[in-house]
């Protein structure tokens, strides 16, 4: 009934990019410390915020990581509380050891392998990330259309903008 | 973390509702052979395409079912497939015999539980299917956005229209 074609598992998936927003700087400025605080965070803040979520870690660079997660709502309130929680952090430290994440929120319908996740909605999560400020949270029209009555916080229209490689502007909003 | 609000399990999930065109009228003309009809087609055609989708029917009524995918392409390739069925069949069947379904598709972040799901996310799959013509499928924008890059049929522009209970009007595409 099929066609033919070979069957690849897709799934519906709130898709995270996170990365930190001046690595190499603070890395060229102190790398053991930078490279102590990244675990630090990531096993104090970032883990179990992801988990209360029912969240997962796709995979993880050195300066950031890929999560999925079943509900968008979900997705988009762990990456409010994890800035939230980052600027706590910020606050009682000199500016230039500040950390502070970038963060991009997409929904689509990813391609599941075992240990990675690919397609469209998992490069324009990516893009987003790249556009966002340190400490910013920036997401797709599609994102922002099925939480905005399920949340309390506003979306602020950033407008069309046309990102590397993919073919379709991509309508962004900041939280 | 959450501010005492109690946390319901949502999920992104693409949302099937179809129903049998004119069922009363079926019935009404002849009881046994409807419902002996309708019985072989969701054991024949229904049930089978929605497993090969990786769907589930989470709920049946008379006349029809809500079903629901982890994928919203595999939710419109199943949909396309029972429609492309049923018309073989009816094909070789008087006009007044035949049995058409009316199928709306649409994507939310709903909430689960064990025999039901709820939200905006499946009301509007239901109005969709209730604005759909015998033997058509209805879709909201965010379903034709996510899927027009993945299949091989078009879609149909059929503008915003208000349904009843949905504060937002709906962007309605036919397959």
């Amino acid at each position: 009934m099929n066609s033919g074609r070979e069957r690849v598992e897709r799934r519906l998936a709130a898709v995270l990019a996170a990365d930190v927003a001046g690595y190499s700087r603070l890395m060229g400025a102190d790398e053991e410390g930078t490279h102590a605080a990244l675990s630090a965070l990531r096993r104090e803040v970032t883990e179990p915020n992801i988990a209360e979520h029912r969240g997962r870690i796709v995979k993880t660079t050195g300066d950031g990581f890929l999560a999925e997660f079943p509900s968008i709502v979900d997705a988009v309130r762990c990456a409010v509380e994890l800035q939230r929680e980052m600027a706590l952090r910020n606050e009682n430290l000199a500016k230039e050891r500040r950390i502070e994440f970038r963060i991009g929120i997409n929904l689509g319908d990813v391609i599941i392998e075992a240990d990675d996740i690919y397609g469209d909605g998992v490069n324009v999560a990516a893009r987003l990330e790249a556009l966002a400020a340190p400490g910013g949270i920036y997401v797709s029209k599609v994102v922002r259309d099925q939480v905005r009555d399920k949340v309390d916080f506003g979306f602020e229209d950033l407008g069309e903008q046309q990102v590397k490689n993919i073919a379709r502007p991509v309508h962004v909003y900041r939280i």
